[in-house]
């Protein structure tokens, strides 16, 4: 990140009429931006979630509350504007774009599967979810989009995504990078009972185990216990960071990709802005093994981009802040 | 609350495109909103910070940073709309109501001090912070203004102040009904060091011990260790309950407010709607108290009415969502 731009950002700051740091959050996030932007009066009117979608083999051991039907219903939702995230990106003025990396059903106009790289992921509880090639063009799917978001104009990114069944490859990740057991990141998804949520917990540690993923390769984790969307994810976040433009991050799925771009380019962490943290429990050590710290306690396990685009709201307090607020010179308040 | 009202808002909520609940805080706020509006389509576009303002006589036991002729001069400032919580409330669509409860010096012109009920509370580290009659009348004053404002239409208020020295008597008051002690419940204020930190400890502690407010009497509470802007806002905060207007809380002075307004009325706490929890430790204890969970985290320590106007975006969310989301059957996804 840009220092002199920090610098420039904090002396602003410190310039208006509050005691020194009293906007706590709304000020790092202003700085933040400013030393990812390398600009000390940052520009972010023009934001977007990045929605990927992707199915899961893995929900052939019947980890997921609902049937896997329900990921192009949803997807369709979302074109059709009915979905949460475009309620809440609607009135955050934020754009959502949509992307089929893996669906398992086939989509009506075909076009819209233009960007699949396959039709969902294998079960990952008998084998690699993917090859090797596969999770490498989830990567590349993803860097793409959020390419051409960037060229279209878009300041800042938020991660979004569907996918029946993916809180349980993310939990998967999680649990693998942070060496915490899958009881310790594992959540109910949309909505399992006790026993099944036991049951999703082996098959996370049975992935883990059948795979043997390299620490020291995310692309092996990936393609081994990951899943397309995540992929697409990673990808973005890698993009977004070697475009300087900083990406929102939402739930677990979206903390899960970020352990994912992290550890193929650590310095991605820098790029990345904290949103809430959700009922899932492996989300908050996912945001701690990142060094992020949540913002809002939303009690939220919808996903989608549902908590980013809400934090959309404080990204823009921020920059208001910054650009609006009288200094103690021009209101002629006394500082001190 | 309205039961029925409220059962209204969580069928539809359940009819909407995402798993039972999955929306966690913003459901539980569409609810709440329903059921203090008594309508299951909750309207709250117009939205108001009544921001009081009071001096304190405290002060000249050394307890705060910044000198008293701060607190007119942000009174101007936020006339003149360059202060934090202008800005954050311009962008939440919300407008500032700003009224002199009490504040220690003359105002130009002198039409601003209308409202004001003395100049500034006496030192209640010595004797009593103000008469039980000027205590009423400051009750009466916040009520009136939140009266005017609900009268012209505000659909939803929020609580902010602006006064050199309120957090020890907010302290106070929230240490003599949470029981803790001063230590457990005084922050920094606008920047102590630990020296003036410890200090202002005493003079709570010994504003409380000379006092001896009556635990049963929240006026006289008031009158004692409380502060003219703090009996505005919890006049205005009985007015609102009353009116069954919905009122969002912002920090450590606010939710002292809220106290005494509760001893009052013990019923006016199901019309608070909680929003940030600051930097400042005793307004986590008087939430607590209050039995209200924060939704937001951002280390403000400003006051004002920031962390409110911040929250009016979560408000807006909610009722966007219950509004606008598509449900099960008219977006044709399986709802399991």
């Amino acid at each position: 990140l840009d220092k002199k731009a920090m610098e420039a950002v904090q002396t602003r700051l410190d310039s208006l009429t509050k005691p020194l740091g009293s906007l706590g959050v709304l000020e790092e996030i202003a700085k933040r931006l400013g030393g990812i932007q390398r600009n000390p009066w940052p520009e972010i009117e023009k934001k977007a979630v990045l929605v990927m979608a992707g199915d899961h083999g893995v929900v052939a051991e019947g980890v997921s509350a609902f049937p896997q039907e329900v990921t192009p219903q949803m997807f369709y939702n979302f074109l059709n504007g009915g979905a949460g995230i475009n309620v809440l990106s609607r009135h955050a003025k934020a754009e959502v774009i949509c992307t089929d990396v893996g669906m398992a059903f086939p989509l009506d106009p075909p076009e819209l599967m233009r960007h699949r790289v396959m039709n969902g992921t294998h079960n990952m509880a008998q084998g690699p979810a993917m090859s090797r090639q596969e999770a490498l063009q989830s990567l590349l799917t993803g860097a793409k989009i959020a390419r051409q978001a960037i060229d279209s104009g878009f300041r800042v990114l938020a991660t979004g995504e569907v996918g029946i069944g993916n809180t349980t490859p993310s939990a998967a990740i999680i649990s693998f990078y942070t060496g915490l057991p899958a009881q310790d990141v594992t959540g109910r998804g949309t909505g399992l009972d006790d026993a099944a949520l036991i049951h999703k917990q082996e098959v996370i540690t049975r992935s883990i185990q059948v795979n043997q993923p390299n620490p020291q390769d995310g692309v092996d984790v990936l393609s081994k216990i990951g899943g397309l969307e995540i992929g697409a994810l990673a990808g973005a976040i890698l993009e977004a960071a070697h475009s300087q433009v900083p990406i929102v991050l939402d739930g677990v799925i979206s903390t899960a990709a970020a352990l994912i771009a992290t550890s193929i380019c650590p310095a991605a962490r820098f790029y990345l802005i904290p949103s809430h943290s959700s009922v899932e429990i492996g989300h908050v050590a996912a945001l701690k093994q990142l060094e992020l710290k949540p913002i809002m306690h939303l009690d939220f396990r919808l996903g989608e981009g549902t908590g980013a685009a809400i934090a959309f709201h404080l990204l823009d307090a921020s920059i208001h802040i910054l650009k609006e607020m009288a200094t103690f010179e021009s209101a002629g308040v006394s500082n001190k």
